[in-house]
């Protein structure tokens, strides 16, 4: 069975989409996908790209991706985040996701970065444990912190 | 006491430097700061800066700093994330730190984004009650992932 992983192209954000919101059902947030393929049309394509997605097909078939796009840490310079690293359900433990993790190294050396980084979910043991025997590092104490739209502008209106 | 918020200058980058320095002191990591100021210099400014900062003055002396810069979501699209907000000690609980994040608010809500994000050490609790305090929301179940130059090389060599 041979994995290819490539550049995605526009008309490949249907199928990416799909795959997104897979993992946001799989996350336990079904609803948190307010992103539509169009959006990915426009933000990852054209002159000025808001992320880079890489695609790995099986049998002309996309069975996971992996998108990236560039963070600015104060510590180590320009780094690479991955967003997202998805196989799809029925294409797990084919090596598909070690083969795009690994695309996503060779395009962060080729950029000369210190660090990529990422975020996972406390509770996915099996994304951990692979993420670890990579040889990454968990950073147990970082917590993320998010605010909506809708909390700064109630914050605002305090003022 | 007045407080002036207003975009960082190439010329404050050595101030900003200071600052950083400061925050890796007290998060325990003393020696993480690999980044120079000459780095902040050519990162932050000219036609494609890879970072935005402010900086909070007081009586012409620089206080604090908010350091931001875009990242994108595949649930929420394009979005601000704060990678550092920094009050320098002698300053702190004079409300910088407040007057900084409002105007990352600001700047977001400006743009059109649905979200600022952050990161903060799970143990720095003043950090996090302000954080709460101003309606954020801290995702406990999310854990940062880190792969350096080293262990990427070492992983590819592997394959």
């Amino acid at each position: 069975m041979e994995i290819i992983i490539r550049d995605a192209l526009r008309e490949d954000m249907t199928a990416v989409h799909r795959l997104i919101t897979e993992l946001a059902v799989f996350e336990k947030e079904p609803d948190a996908v307010e992103v539509s393929i169009g959006d990915l049309e426009r933000d990852g394509f054209g002159e000025h790209p808001l992320f880079h997605c890489f695609v790995a097909e099986i049998d002309n078939q996309i069975a996971g991706i992996a998108l990236v796009y560039p963070r600015y840490s104060t510590w180590n310079g320009p780094v690479v985040h991955l967003e997202d690293l998805i196989v799809t359900q029925s294409m797990r433990g084919k090596g598909v996701g070690a083969s795009l993790l690994k695309r996503v190294m060779e395009y962060g050396l080729a950029q000369g970065v210190r660090r990529i980084g990422w975020e996972v979910l406390d509770w996915n043991t099996p994304a951990i444990r692979f993420y670890e025997n990579c040889g990454a590092t968990i950073r147990k104490d970082w917590k993320v912190v998010q605010m909506d739209a809708q909390a700064m502008e109630n914050y605002l209106k305090r003022k």
